[in-house]
């Protein structure tokens, strides 16, 4: 891996919105950040065409001829399109020619493909679903979010180690506190998978905070959250649920009648600084942990702000070296005789079939 | 059971305020219905003097010497507290003396003194845990709620039944939706036991919409949402932490400074409107169905405008008679010759022991 620059690959076939948003994004994104090269990856007469003439020097064209579609089956996508965007995007990290890879794409075929190229990290049984949520103090982090229905005790707490090092090395907290979701603070509290991972974790080098309840994912009780997929699926869906129907009973009171109609006027700033502060595309970028690489999934309707935040999100885990630091703390927390550089199968990789 | 008046048991003692908050709602929810006797259960002197000299004549007390605590083992609850106002409350409707029974206590303790001493519902295996939620078009009822963490398939049939009697009972659907909480709408789809469930309840007399996800429990897609106690307790509690969470947001930004608090001023009518609407308080009232009688769970820090609310909640079960029609719901759609009266075994109580 060479220091300079980071270059990130961006799918800019996928998500609702195609290559019209990945291209404005990626132009968007580096106005802010000119120490970042980009590789946007799709059909290059049409991202050329959406580039205009003067393409910017931080950016590449990789082209690839397929696009995974939307509701494709995952495996059907990972069997058969091998030169898709997301795949070629993938493939990018797999060489050593980029760092990291950005998709708004299916998020199935997403983790398939990228589990399947990549490879998980030694230590790491399945690769895990991190997002932001926001919390009273600021903001916290939840894993998994999807990938893994159901998880081991010992699954549970990889995402605890992966979680911690996230946090840790993004946010430069030395030692993040890790919450386990669970229900109930009496007999009835949750399954036996959550309460050997409370073991596990409280046995090593972490912080671990106990359990926490999901009201208590908002209170910015725990730094990191780690759930199994299908819980954290759950919270995350209702909390964006939750949202929708706030932002549309406030619409409603406000446009009641002509009174409130004016009180909305004269609450318009307020309201504004309101919806920022809990606007989803603020915390767009979700970070697949695990893997050899960094792989960021964006929201298939991201618009250009919420886009350019995944690519964003993507440079800071690059940056921070987040895959590496997971296995070092992975390793040094198992006792295991790690190796030494975990990243060293992505190297021999680079040395076999890197362009760059 | 008699046809009048509806006599409700209310656990005086339990919750976070105690007596005080049970006898102010006991009488504030008799000034809105006449035909409902209350016994509250409890210290008898303590109630006696928060009722006041002129006690309403459709108010009864009966002594009980002990209170569970919010924090006691429900096991330990169970075993040792039969004098407790939730023990004593619970058996006075296993007596016939009320159809049903109130409590802001703890959870656990109620669900597990409620099944041993009540009993489930032929057919049942464990009781559920079920409450209104709000959405976008009305409110959709949400089960179970954290009795029950894992369930099997049949057991998420059986709240299939018991939500869909529920709500065609008490809001007069004939056939009300039914959705299945999942995560994703690709290959990453749930559990097995989910999508047994689904099947289980595709082939019976129910109107099956499908997969639902934790965002579309707000949008009214479906009138009943199940789910094992796990995810539920998830839902229910990520959901309160937004809305919290939403109403610390907009305070904090209303108040920023003497303008933002001017146009405060101004809205306050339309954020008055808006937080009704979505006031936890006219939620609450939890249901425990499968069982063979009424039971309702307040929030614990319930106040008097909620805890009232629990009461009018029993009520109107008691009058659609539920548990009845969820057991012949059941009966029928097992195809099994089942018992014609399901409260049976509870008019047998009431023929040896009930005193009214």
């Amino acid at each position: 891996m060479t220091d300079t620059p980071i270059t990130v690959a961006v799918d800019a076939m996928s998500g609702d919105h195609g290559h019209t948003v990945a291209v404005e994004s990626a132009l968007s994104f580096l106005r802010d950040y000119q120490d970042v090269k980009l590789i946007l990856v799709g059909d290059e007469a049409a991202l050329r065409s959406a580039l205009g003439r003067s393409i910017p020097p931080q950016i590449e064209i990789q082209p690839a001829s397929e696009v995974v579609a939307m509701d494709e089956l995952p495996s059907r996508a990972l069997r058969t399109k091998k030169d898709s965007s997301m795949r070629v995007a993938i493939n990018l990290v797999k060489d050593g020619r980029a760092q990291a890879c950005v998709s708004a794409g299916n998020t199935g075929a997403l983790m398939g493909i990228a589990k399947f190229v990549l490879k998980t990290l030694p230590g790491i049984d399945r690769p895990a679903m991190l997002s932001p949520m926001p919390t009273l103090k600021g903001h916290t982090h939840m894993l998994d979010l999807g990938a893994n229905a159901v998880c081991t005790a010992e699954q549970l707490f990889q995402f605890a180690v992966m979680g911690s090092v996230l946090v840790s090395a993004v946010n430069g907290l030395s030692k993040p506190s890790v919450g386990l979701l669970n229900i109930g603070s009496e007999e009835i509290k949750g399954v036996e998978s959550i309460r050997q991972a409370a073991s596990l974790i409280q046995q090593a080098d972490l912080n671990y905070a106990g359990f926490i309840e999901g009201d208590e994912i908002f209170t910015g009780a725990v730094d990191v959250v780690v759930c199994d997929g299908f819980a954290g699926n759950v919270a995350l869906k209702t909390s964006e649920g939750v949202a929708k129907l706030v932002r549309q009973f406030m619409k409603e009171e406000f446009t009641r009648n002509m009174f409130t109609k004016l009180s909305a006027i004269a609450a318009r700033p307020v309201l504004q600084a309101f919806a920022d502060r809990i606007d989803p595309r603020r915390y767009n970028g979700a970070s697949f942990l695990g893997l050899r690489g960094v792989v960021i999934k964006s929201h298939g309707g991201a618009d250009v702000l919420a886009f350019a935040n995944a690519i964003r999100v993507a440079r800071l885990e690059v940056q921070k070296a987040v895959p590496m630091r997971i296995s070092t703390l992975l390793a040094s927390t198992l006792g295991e005789s790690a190796t030494a550089d975990p990243m060293q199968e992505t190297g021999r990789w680079m040395a076999a079939g890197g362009e760059s």
